[in-house]
This record gives structure tokens, C-alpha cells and sequence, in this order.
């Protein structure tokens, strides 16, 4: 099922797309047994909201396999994140603010992510799939020149914690296959990325054991894994579009 | 006025600390015009909770002007911040969690915090003050071994977010003048750190000032100032203790 959560007439609810672009709406918790009633809503008369409310957004780093070959890096022997602050999300349809005082290169980060569904501490990877409620689009939209603006210390979650820099959606789907799917970028329909989630050094398994290891993970709680290669500069008057087929097409537009 | 939040008998509530160790209750919310009632418990008999809930907790990295003497370290021009997980929080009187698979030196780090108190975003130093709700003790517990265990990318959001290792509390104070303040930390009755608000390089306006620049900073956000020299190991069995004479004094035992 795609889950989504949306705002109509200014109210919040959540649901899961069914045929024809309607949304069957359900009532309860999203992560604690939500119950599917006999009310549908068409896409088109609401908005799409960020499919969930992440208590923590953990975003990995120098996770894909081509990109370390490429940039001649060292695999990591962890799973190497930091965190977005919840200030940042946006949903499917919002715009990307381009902070056109503090950076002179924002980029585009196609990537899965992960949700969390139950409470999650020191899980094997063979165990983490049974705490996992399904997968996401991410776009981890990054200041790149900021990251390394001060020579001592990198800046991650200031480049990657501008106002509306954490754009995921527009669902979470609870069914897929996450090692079968592909994240495509596009910036104004021309593709930038493609790749395999088999091209990640840290599946999204052994992520949420890895990271179990260190903090306890709740429902709701996004782990978007890290992007590839072709990960290029956007700026003001382009659309930005994340495909995962199998998940959906998480799309914004980038503004001043 | 000093502000806490308490747990009795399965409920949450706050209020405000008063003389003879006695709460007064409140009603509302904390940071939207909240209302002293009649009713008064005995700190005794609550348990504390951390004194707000965190949208985000910003912690700074190298913001005191000795340590950067004492390490060589070039003084930053800007505020340079990581970001811990709501999941480490824990309140006066929890304990921390010593997590020896993980690491094989903790250390302490005594901080002031400053709880925001409205939605803030691009305001300068000058105007931070009408946005900041109080101050706050913070105990920005490290597993200092992590921060450089790989050897390309430092784990601040992984060596600081282990569960229990977010301690603040026990209240905050809306009402002292934080650059009059000191940071004092004790383990077992020793005192390790001594160091004066005026040690910081960044003040707190200026860190609300600059952050602001980036994110929407929102009620409840904290943010913790960075420590100083003096940040010793901490161990299971210790008695570790944060006291900013004029906020309070913030204590955790370590435990395997």
C-alpha cells in the first residue's frame, strides 16, 4: 500500500492511493493498526503533505559504491550520518527556497529512504526488516559549497538544513522490494542520476541495524541512504523531480 | 521564573519552581502564554522530565576562547553546529547509559542551552533576545572515541545521539542574564570544568542570530553553546553534575 498524508480544508488526514488517483482515507495511526473507511478523496482536492512526521531524519554519507570508486574514497566500515532538522521538510509539490545569500551551489540528492514502523534498538539486519514500515523518495538537497566553507569542520547539517532542503514523498510504499528499485533525478525532465539501490555499500537492512546500534529508532523516523553519482546543481525556475519506480515521483519546483 | 516539566502518577504536566522545593502548576502551554493555577505539588513527590520537548537540538563544536587558545585551533566564523536526536534526551535524576560495546571513553561536556521560545528565522543578535523563552543546563555527553573512529568523515551526530546522552534540565530559567553566568562540572563532588559565559566566542544572540540564518528555529528548540576546557571521562558508577548557579543544577549517574 502507498501511504500519504495530506491537508483538505484545514484539516490533516492520511490515507493510502487507490486507482484513479483517489485517496481511501483511514482513521487511527499510521504506524499502530490505521483502519481503512469507506470515504475516498481525489488526489487533485488536497495536499499532499510529507507522508510522515520524522522525530529524526538521518541522512547517510558515502554510501554508493560507484561514487567511492570514482572519487577514489575508502569504503566506510559504518554507516557514516548526520541528521536534518525537522524545519527543513517539504512535501511532494512544495518549493525548494534557494538561499541565494548563503550559497552559490545547491544540489540535487536523489535517494531511498527508509521509515521506520516500531521502536527499534540493536536489531540484526536479518531482524530489521520486521521494524521497517516501508520506503520513500527523498530529495536531500544540499548547499555543497557550505559543506566545506569552514576548513575545520564540516558543515552537514547546515548545508543540508536550509528551509525546505528535506523534500520527501510522496507516499511510503509498504509492499516493495527495496533491493529491486532504481532512484532516477531528473531537473526539468533531462535525467542526472540512475542507480540501483544494489549500488549502495550499506543496504537499507543493515543501516537500521547499524544505526540501531547507537540510537534507539521510533515510528516514523526517516534513514534516506545516502545518493550517487550525477548528483547536479539546481537553481531558481527548475523542477526537480525524484523517481523511484515502485515508490512514486517526488517533484518540486526551485524558487528565490 | 524557573519553568519544569514533571511526570505524576502516569501524566505529564509543568509549572514553575517556588520556595520550599514546591511546584506550582500550570496549565496551558509553556511557551503560549501558560497559567499559574492554585495548585502546588512538592518536588518530591514528581519525577522531572527533561523541562521541554525538542523540535531540535543544535549543539555547538569549538565555541570557547581558551580551548581554541589551548588546541591552536583557529577561531570560526561562523557558528559551526551538529545536530543531537530527540532520542538521547533524558531529564535530571536519569541515568546515562554507558555503552561499552561502542566506545572506551565518555566524556562530559557542561554547556549552557538556550530555549527558543517563538518561531524565529533571519533576526539579528540585536533582536535574538525577544525570541529566546530561558536558558537551560546541558550535559552534551560524548563518546569522544567515536568522533574520529572514521577516519574521513567525524561521527559528531553518532558519538553524541547514543540513547541518554541529551541530559538537560532541571528547569529553565526565563529570567537571568546569561552573560553573567558560569558553567561548573562536578564528577563525584570534583570539580573538572569552571568557565564563564564570556569564555564562549559566540554569544548566545549572536548563536541565535546566526543559526536563524539557516533554519526556522521553533518553541522548544534548544541550543547548546559548546563547551570548554575540562571535559574530563565519565564512567559507570560516577556521579556527574552540571551546576550554572542562577539556572540550577543538572545531575545523572553513569551506568553499564
Amino acid at each position: 500500500m502507498k501511504y500519504v498524508r495530506f491537508q483538505r480544508e484545514g484539516r490533516s488526514g492520511f490515507g493510502v492511493l487507490e486507482q484513479e488517483n483517489r485517496i481511501r482515507v483511514a482513521t487511527g495511526e499510521m504506524f499502530d493498526r490505521p483502519q481503512l473507511i469507506e470515504s475516498t478523496l481525489p488526489l487533485e482536492r488536497v495536499r499532499l503533505l510529507p507522508p510522515c512526521n520524522p522525530g529524526a531524519m538521518i541522512a547517510l554519507w558515502n554510501n554508493s559504491k560507484v561514487q567511492i570508486a570514482k572519487f577514489r574514497r575508502e569504503t566506510p566500515e559504518e554507516v557514516l550520518y548526520f541528521l536534518k532538522p525537522s524545519s527543513c521538510f517539504i512535501a511532494h509539490g512544495d518549493s525548494i527556497l534557494y538561499p541565494k545569500t548563503e550559497t552559490k551551489r545547491v544540489v540535487l540528492e536523489g535517494e531511498i529512504g527508509i521509515v521506520i514502523g516500531r521502536i527499534c534498538k540493536m536489531v540484526t539486519a536479518q531482524q530489521a526488516k520486521d521494524f521497517i514500515f516501508g520506503y520513500t523518495v527523498v530529495n536531500d538537497v544540499t548547499a555543497q559549497d557550505v559543506v566545506k566553507r569552514d576548513p575545520t569542520f564540516p558543515q552537514y547539517s547546515r548545508a543540508k538544513g536550509y528551509d525546505t532542503f528535506g523534500s520527501f514523498g510522496p507516499c511510503i510504499d509498504t509492499e516493495v522490494d527495496p533491493l529491486t528499485l532504481r532512484i532516477e533525478s531528473f531537473i526539468n525532465g533531462k535525467r542526472c542520476q540512475d542507480y540501483p539501490v544494489t549500488d549502495l555499500v550499506f543496504n537499507p537492512y543493515e543501516i537500521v541495524a547499524d544505526i540501531s546500534r547507537t540510537m534507539t529508532l521510533r515510528p516514523g523516523d526517516v534513514i534516506t541512504c545516502g545518493t550517487s553519482l550525477g548528483a547536479d546543481p539546481i537553481v531558481p525556475g527548475d523542477a526537480v523531480e525524484i523517481r523511484i519506480d515502485g515508490i512514486g515521483s517526488l517533484i518540486n519546483h526551485v524558487v528565490e
